[in-house]
C-alpha cells in the first residue's frame, strides 16, 4: 500500500517513519501546511505543499492524516474523508461521537473509509476495554496513565500567553496489582507542567491561567513549575508515556482479571506505529467495499496484520 | 441470541453459567454425551440427550461446542459446523491449520459460519500476538503461561494406566518486567504432575509413561509427585490459570512495550465467558452472510461487544 502523510509535526514524523519500516508499505510524500522547504526531512519522500494535496490523490492509497486534535481534525477530518481514504488520531473523548458521525458523513458522501480516533487511547486501549467489558459482563476497569508526556496538556499548556514552551506530564497513584481505585481516572492521577516563562507577563498570572485552562487542568491536582530554557532542552523533550488499562470481573463466584498495559519511549512514534497498521485494515476494508467511517473497535486483528491468513493460522494460534 | 451448549464438562459448565450470565443471551439448553438423567444440572435450562441435537437445530442460534481438542473436536467440529453455527475452543497448536481448514470446508459446504479456536490461547493471546506483531514489526513476543492447572496435560496424564486422578500445574520461570529469555516457551516453564495412585501398577511405572507422553511432557523439566485421593480432593480441585504475553519492538531508536496478561480463578469458567463473546460476534457475521471458519483474529472488539455503536463511540472512546 502507497501512504502520505499529512501534517509534519512530532506525529507526522512518526507516521512517516512507520510507514517507512513497514514491510508492506511504501511513503508516497509528506504534505505539510508549512513551507515545504523548511521542513526537516527525515525520510527520503517528497515534501509536498498541503495545497497539492488535491492533485496527488491518486497516487496513494491511505493518508495517514497526523494533525490536533484541538484545532486541526475537526474541520480536516471530514474535508479530507471526503476525498480520500484515511486514518487519523482524534483523541478528545467527550467531542469523539460529534467528531465521528461528522466524519462518517463526508465519507459516505465521497465514497470512502475514514478511521477515526487510531492510536494507543482512543484506540487499542477502547478495544482492550471493549473487550474486557464483552467477555466479563458487570466488569470494573481502571485505566491509569503515565508516568509520561500528555501532548494534548502539553500544547495547552504552551498555548498561554507568557511561556516560551511548556511540557505537561501525567503521573498515575501508585496501586498494587489488582486494587481499584473507586474514583474517577481524573482523581487517580496528577500533573506537572514545567514551563519556560517569556518574561512578558507576570509568572502567577500565567500560572493562575495555566491552571484555569480546563478541561485540560484541574487546579487540585496541577502542579507548575518554572524552568530555564536550558532546563527544558536538557530534561523535558523526551515524549516518553506509558499506560494500563485493568478490569475485572465475576464470573458467578470466580474472578478473572485483564491487564493491559503499554510503556514507549516516544509516544509519537509508537501512535505513527498504530496508524499504519490502521492504515492496512483501512486498505483492505475498503477494497472490500466498506464506506463512511470507523474506529479500531471495528477492525479485526487480521485485517491489521502484514501476515498471510496461512502465517496466522501456523505461527499465532 | 439463543445458545446451546454440547458437552457438559468444566467447560460446557463454564460455558453455560456465562451464556445465563449474559445480558443478551438465553440458555436454549444443554447436549451432553451421558444420560442426561445423570447431569448435574447448574442452571435451569433443559438438558438433553447428544442424539437429539439434529431435531433441535432450529431452536437456537449459536452452538457452544465445548470437547477437548485431542479426541473429541477433530471429528465433531466439522460434522456439526455443517449444521450448525458453531464455536469450539480446540487448542492443539501443532494441528490447528489442518482442523481449521476441515471446519472451513464442513461450514462452507453446509451454508455456515463457525468459530475455531476461542479462547485466551489460543484466541485472546494469539490476537495480542498478532497486534504486537502488526504494530512493530521485527519485535519479539514472550508468552508465560500460568502457575495454573493445564487442562490438557492433566487430561494426559490423567489418562495414565494405573492413575486415579491427575492434575498437572504450568509454572512459569520467573523474569523481570521487560526482561526476555532466549529460550522457547517449553523450555521457559516446568510442569508439577500431582497423581493418586490406583494401586494396580508400580508407581515407578506410572512415573516413567507420564514423563514419556510426549507431546505433553519433557521428562527434562516435569516433575510427578504422588498424593494420597484425600489431599488431591483438598489441595488440587482449583482450575485457576494465568498468563502474560509481552512483546517488544523497535521503532527507529525508540523502544515500545506492550503487556496482555490474564488471570482467572477458573480456567474453564473464563474460557465458558470468551466463547459467549466470540458467540454473539458469530451470530451477527452469520446474519451478514459470513460462511465458513473463523479465528478470534477474525473478529472486531465491536462485533464481540453487547453494546450498541453509539455507546461504545460515548463511553469507551
Amino acid at each position: 500500500m502507497r501512504l502520505a502523510v499529512y501534517g509534519y509535526g512530532n506525529l507526522g514524523k512518526g507516521a512517516a517513519l512507520a510507514a517507512k519500516a513497514a514491510d508492506d508499505a511504501s511513503l508516497f510524500g509528506i504534505f505539510t501546511r508549512r513551507d515545504p522547504k523548511n521542513v526537516e526531512k527525515q525520510t527520503d519522500a517528497p515534501v509536498f505543499a498541503a495545497a497539492e494535496l488535491e492533485a496527488q490523490l491518486d497516487r496513494f492509497d491511505v493518508l495517514l492524516l497526523c494533525g490536533g486534535s484541538a484545532a486541526d481534525l475537526p474541520a480536516l477530518s471530514p474535508a479530507l474523508a471526503a476525498e480520500t481514504q484515511l486514518v487519523e488520531s482524534f483523541d478528545t473523548h467527550a467531542r469523539f461521537p460529534a467528531h465521528f458521525a461528522a466524519v462518517d458523513a463526508a465519507a459516505k458522501a465521497g465514497g470512502h473509509l475514514a478511521l477515526v480516533g487510531g492510536g494507543w487511547d482512543p484506540g487499542l486501549f477502547s478495544c482492550a476495554r471493549i473487550l474486557a467489558d464483552a467477555i466479563l459482563p458487570h466488569s470494573r476497569t481502571q485505566v491509569l496513565y503515565g508516568p509520561g508526556v500528555s501532548q494534548g496538556h502539553s500544547n495547552a499548556a504552551a498555548g498561554v500567553r507568557g511561556l516560551a514552551a511548556a511540557r505537561a506530564y501525567t503521573i498515575p497513584i501508585s496501586l498494587s496489582d489488582g486494587d481499584f481505585a473507586g474514583a474517577p481516572t481524573e482523581k487517580l492521577h496528577r500533573r506537572v507542567v514545567y514551563a519556560v516563562p517569556d518574561g512578558s507577563r507576570p509568572p502567577c498570572d500565567v500560572e493562575r491561567e495555566i491552571l484555569a485552562a480546563a478541561p485540560y487542568f484541574s487546579p487540585e491536582n496541577t502542579e507548575v513549575r518554572f524552568v530555564t530554557a536550558a532546563e527544558f532542552a536538557a530534561q523535558h523533550e523526551s515524549l516518553s508515556h506509558a499506560g494500563k488499562v485493568t478490569s475485572r470481573g465475576q464470573l458467578c463466584g470466580s474472578v478473572a482479571e485483564s491487564v493491559f498495559s503499554l510503556t514507549m519511549d516516544s509516544n509519537p512514534r509508537f501512535t505513527g506505529a498504530v496508524l499504519v497498521a490502521c492504515a492496512r485494515a483501512v486498505d483492505r476494508m475498503a477494497r472490500r467495499g466498506v464506506r463512511g467511517a470507523l474506529t479500531m473497535a471495528d477492525l479485526s486483528p487480521a485485517d491489521l496484520s502484514p501476515r498471510p491468513r496461512g502465517e496466522l493460522l501456523k505461527d499465532f494460534m
